[in-house]
């Protein structure tokens, strides 16, 4: 495999209208994109686009990330990840790949535990995680570049 | 302030050697520059470089860091972090600004706390790190660009 692109990094927040006010006022941020609720996953989430080397807003996103309930009313994911870092945190880090299929093989091959199936992610696009024990201690997302982007 | 690129994410690993390994061979990396040691910061550090979108290998690096002794012989500040995180894990973020100065008062006048002096980092230019419990929760890192960098 050929590492992609570091397309996000994933930050979990307590309140993602503070935490866009954060990115807005406090770090400069131009573009952060409308939040949206992902309910089978108990997130909402926002994108913050920052600059690449070339001045244009297409460098690594930072993603924000609220605990909303899932739709059987137990509590988010992030909600566990809050309660032990309450003002915030670094959650996952999220590289892209050409092919889903064949990344999902390779890490499998590599004897690396991928968290449950393949599914669309917040960009439209399959995605995956993998066990931060096996992966230098971060959890790390898999996803396919979205189509018509490199 | 305008957001700026992010440089680097900093990730803390409990061996440098190990840590090369897995990036170039688990995760395909195609450069990942020498390490070279920080004694007063207690610190041996190598880049991983990603690609951008534009297939350049430009975009946001991994700051692969391991704890070496200080040169007083005290612990580095990463072991710390690493006897909490055993396997390693996401330490901090690097954001780039034109101006180390004009930031350093822009988060003074916001009220963040600067933790230390504008010292030279790692790429050779200055830089401060601000507190995280300010910042989201996250070790922010502030860094000169590199002349001749956009």
């Amino acid at each position: 495999m050929k590492l992609g692109r570091l397309n996000h990094i994933g930050v979990a927040v307590p309140s993602m209208a503070d935490a866009i006010a954060y990115y807005r006022d406090v770090m400069g941020a131009q573009l952060i994109t409308e939040p949206f609720d992902m309910p089978a996953q108990g997130v909402k989430v926002a994108f913050v686009n920052t600059p690449d080397a070339h001045g244009e807003l297409s460098g690594t996103q930072i993603e924000l990330i609220e605990a909303i309930p899932l739709p059987d009313g137990s509590a988010s994911p992030i909600a566990g990840f809050i309660a032990k870092n309450p003002a915030g945190g670094q959650h996952h880090l999220c590289y892209e790949v050409e092919d889903i299929e064949a990344a999902r093989e390779w890490f499998t091959a590599q004897g690396k535990r991928i968290l449950g199936p393949t599914r669309i992610g917040a960009h439209g696009t399959p995605i995956f995680f993998l066990h931060p024990k096996d992966m230098l201690g971060q959890l790390t997302e898999i996803m396919e570049t979205p189509k018509g982007h490199h």
